[in-house]
């Protein structure tokens, strides 16, 4: 049976809704004075291509905004591998809800599955690896939240959300602080002591200087696979590593097959296609 | 000298910024008490891939909320090509500032120049037939305005807006209304005499039908070149046309050679690839 | 059986409605505690005045959100005739809730029902001559929609909801563009291609002007009725015409029969004089 | 020199600003981009007939949202008297920001005057009789605040805002607790000591009533001006009066002639009619 | 039986449960995995120490917020009297919105019933003395409206909610308005005829002053309890008398009994002690 | 000099001070009319007793927010020990807007000054062992970042906010997934790798269960002096140890010498006397 995954807080995703439906029909949908207002229709929302499928919530959240009396029926849930032409559920409901709806509930659904596609076709790359791939904060703004949800889908797994409930030591907070042992022992002053430190490395003096400091993820930054692998080698178990930069569907077999645990990625969550969905009315 | 674009009020830009800061920074960023507050950065943003430009103004939105007192310098402005490496602004302010808003910043400008630059790709296929490209309403939620705004620093046009602003006939109004004519005979009394009436036809017949009812616009849907060259003809000039369906990069230029006038193409907004920028301390 | 019309975003009621509560209830209702909680009443909504009947919506959401328990019976519905002494609708629930609820709810159902009994005046007026009554922006700030509604009850039709939906090329544009032609031609140039593009003109050389520059509509402004009979003689059905300006109850049926299309009435939505409906307990 | 009047909190005064630009502008101005980015103006508004000014905090906001660069220069302020073509402000901005505030902006000036310039008349009609002239709570949604500070301009006072911050004991209350005394003094208990009690009667009989019950208010309810002077006999300074009900121009004198000290007439903010203003461009 | 008190709005209610929720929940609950989304529990809310209950409203609507499934079972209700291991209620419904909802509804209860224990104290400090014991603006940021209610819960009573609903001259007023008897006056032009005037005096003269001036209320700041024994023979049943200052568990049943009608304690509302009350899963 | 704590960000300190000037301001001062409006004042803040000052951020937006002309001069700033009768700063700007904001924005500074003086005296009744104070989620509802930062600057530290960044697993989340290793388990897969895992034990084998479970943080609750003893010495540095539950300022010092690292308490944020604070006008 497929795995659920946390959605993020009901209020989120409702006001990124009303965020979508103020865009979509704002003072009225024109159109709708063209259908008798008693109309019941019945539709079917199919996949146009493969993918996996991602914001059942939101597309559900539309028509409860739109229409709360519309029924809808799924035959997928997250995280399903969809495939062109398949039947992704049935709606039953006032044709002029239906039409209004519409657009605005596709867009999620086509959006979402777009990143959870994404992220899939990374994680069945490092198969067999034990790698973990992870999202970054380059995210599409105001979608932060339900793009962290669709890397779940896709089989990924979430970095921090925001720059609040993670510290990640960067290069220009290293040079602010005067090294890294400076600013890893800043870090551990003021940030709650449930907070891992990560911090960024480029180079074999820096993976020693952020050792030395205990810190306790390094993110191996920019680094060739050989120079990955020897400072995992390096490393040995006293830090989680994780590498980033330079990573795309060509470059990470080879980059999760240096021993590190965890990959960022960028393009993930920065850059999609969407994924094809149509609604059709019987 | 570049041409400047009509931006979405500026409400509409605070707004977007507001959320996207939210779900960055929500309690607070950790890694600001690394640097000492009274430290004083500057920054350049740089491209690290060629592309158009777009979204200065929601870029400086970001650090008018973060903190007003950091100053901006533009070196290139909406609509402007770059290229890789080429330097885009220059930023002086408080270093937490600088850092702290880092992120939410570059995302805007990734993501729109990202819609822009794709934008443009299309625009440049159908150079000389004198047709306009226009984007849909299948956008990002959250960003509508936003990418309407991109659309035209690419060098597109836009459709309507939303379900408001515009009055789009398709298949499922004129079935529910009980044929073409009786639809558009019912829009024109219940919509603003200010709004031309466009509708979606898919052959001969139902081209001969909306140009009987008086439609002002034809959205000739998926239709093959040699039916969209026909139905030009058949039109001739009675009603403006519009081209969708199958439009991709490599379909466009044939489209546009068959006579229509505008082609309309989802793949503008519901797709992108982040444009790579990334902001540089020194 | 009586037409419905097409109602604002369920949104837009409940937030207009929120306001009026905020208003008027703001930190409770003092004489709340003078009625037992588990009091029951019933009563019944009585028009003291002949009017047109707009606003059972608004009214609907407001004991929605004063208390959800409330049953309201119409007995009629918007854009109905109402006369002296007749009854609108019939209420049960708590005491307490009707009584906080009346005079906000009252308030909705007095002022657009207002609004619509003027718009069936001037509607009344020009029976027969085939010219539609338009609404204009001069709206009570904060119930632009409503007001739109209540028109639409009142017999007439909808002009522009803002800026935002329809082209008006006004007296400023006009100049600061350097002329008609150079104002329509940049028109047509920034707006969608499903706008009309309406040109206000005040004398027979900006009509001829205006025709050039190929105007889909003319708002004869502030022309007396012979200028206006010349006018529609020489557009000749080129364009849609309106007339706007020293309209009244005493000059509006002189106008529509110059052969205008449209008067536009500032009068509509400016002023207007509240029917006079109350609320008895039994 | 003239008085000033206090404004609501400056707060209330942005949000109905915000919501007027909302239905007013929305997405954006279409025909903004008919003017050049640069292009300053000037511009003078001015009245085209006799009334009551009130708003200028309103019509400025409109314009801080708008454009805070625009500068506006007053030569009148909110309660002076306008006579038809006196210039009421001087304004000079970008010729699109004076635009596309133009018409939210004298909406408000329009409506606040109107209601003040009605509030006058009915104050002059008492003049010389030390009655203070009373709005009610009949307001129009959204602008309760707004219209009491028009009442205030036009020389009127404030009866209670609304339902939390005074106590009017209405015939319902009255019936639902059993009596006026036992209203009164279930009042007493449960209300601020801060509060006056008022109670609404119909005839000699509760007059009486309320007086024993201790009432600080009486409100005279629909009493023909011979049962006003009697009751106002009867009560001898024991109670404030206040007169209400079938209260018009043509009564209100004779009313007010009664010695009551009070009279509330909803007409001041149920209805009205907008004082002609308009914006001149230089 | 159980007396009801009357609630805050609906609205404030649920707006101050999103913002706690808010707080608490943010962009998730991290541990929500840990449970089955299926698992169903039961729970029983504990008090831990003696007190006044206070804040089930509020207790409710988190759960509403949280999930609307849930079943909430009250045993007590607000103002009674709990005691140590006394069960308060049972609820139940999904383990996983039990413990995401329970922090967030505990606090309000912990804090509300922490205020109404606090005033039942002082009210059992003057029993018998038929003096009213009041609360003051000094409350705690965010909750004015509830703590208002904590204190009707407690026995006590309100005081005006705050600067907007009754008139309170202050020294500060006084000396800016030139004297008690301007300032009086200023106040009886300008505040509506509902409202009674309060007056802050601090000595003989003062209280002379303030009664010649025609004050409603003597608040009789500072005095020792032999100054407001003679300020209330003085006074004489010409206004009602108010003590403040200096009031504390020790002090009050002395001030109590020197004859004023009200007691005003800023220690009600400004600190607290939460009653100590705890959630078991069964 | 005095180190100086990082603020929650400015838009959470902006809408906690907007909801405490909407709930004390509402529809306006009724005092405001009684100064000029011209008139400008001197005042200074004075501390009544000692403490630990917080809060000024909150005080100063209170002055932005009701006239941004008020100048404000602190001689104390946050986390400075205070005296009674010591200056804390001076203000000047117009007499109305202070006593406008007067009670608003001490309510903030006595409540935040209240917090920051009870962390200050467990902080101290510690000093010399290494231990660090943490706070807890038993905040005041709406005021939890406020709070946190006020623990910060009475010499505290912070725990989680929420239960979005960090991961604490108590009993209920124990028996629910089936026994600590398997609670870890599941968190250590769902959470991000950034964060420790915290797991709550009361007794030797669970202490000895969560070792092995490889919890990263030990929350000791209710153990007393004995056993916190032992658990220290089992657990010797392999994981971080908190002790929690019966912590008061008698018990504090004998829990902080069993060696624990960390002692969270509740009552640093669940309870707190104001510190008393005054605005006095010269």
């Amino acid at each position: 049976m497929a795995e659920t995954f946390p959605l993020p807080p009901r209020e989120a995703i409702a006001s990124q809704v009303d965020t979508a439906l103020a865009e979509d029909v704002g003072s009225g949908d024109l159109t709708a004075a063209l259908l008798d207002e008693q109309l019941v229709s019945k539709a079917v929302v199919i996949a146009r291509e493969d993918g996996i499928l991602c914001g059942t919530a939101w597309f559900d959240e539309v028509f409860r905004q739109v229409d709360a009396e519309t029924a809808i029926h799924w035959l997928r849930q997250d995280g399903d591998p969809i495939s062109a032409d398949s039947r992704l559920c049935e709606i039953r409901g006032s044709a002029r809800s239906l039409l209004t709806a519409e657009r605005a509930a596709l867009n999620f659904l086509q959006t979402l599955s777009g990143t959870a596609t994404v992220v899939k076709r990374y994680v069945e790359e490092v198969e067999g690896t034990g790698v973990r791939i992870l999202d970054t904060r380059k995210t599409i703004p105001g979608l932060r939240l339900a793009q962290k949800y669709a890397v779940l889908c896709g089989g990924g797994a979430n970095h921090r959300i925001g720059l609040y409930d993670a510290v990640l030591i960067k290069e220009n907070h290293v040079s602010a602080a005067g090294g890294i042992a400076s600013a890893v022992s800043r870090a551990r002053q003021s940030v709650p002591h449930t907070q891992k430190i990560e911090v960024e490395v480029r180079d074999q003096a820096e993976v020693a200087e952020a050792l030395d400091a205990g810190a306790d993820i390094l993110l191996l930054d920019n680094m060739s696979t050989e120079e990955l692998r020897s400072a995992v080698e390096m490393i040995n178990g006293r830090a989680i590593t994780e590498a980033s930069g330079g990573v795309n569907l060509e470059t990470i077999r080879e980059i999760a097959e240096t021993g590190v645990q965890l990959i960022s990625v960028g393009a993930l969550t920065h850059s999609y296609h969407a994924v094809d969905i149509s609604m059709l009315f019987n």
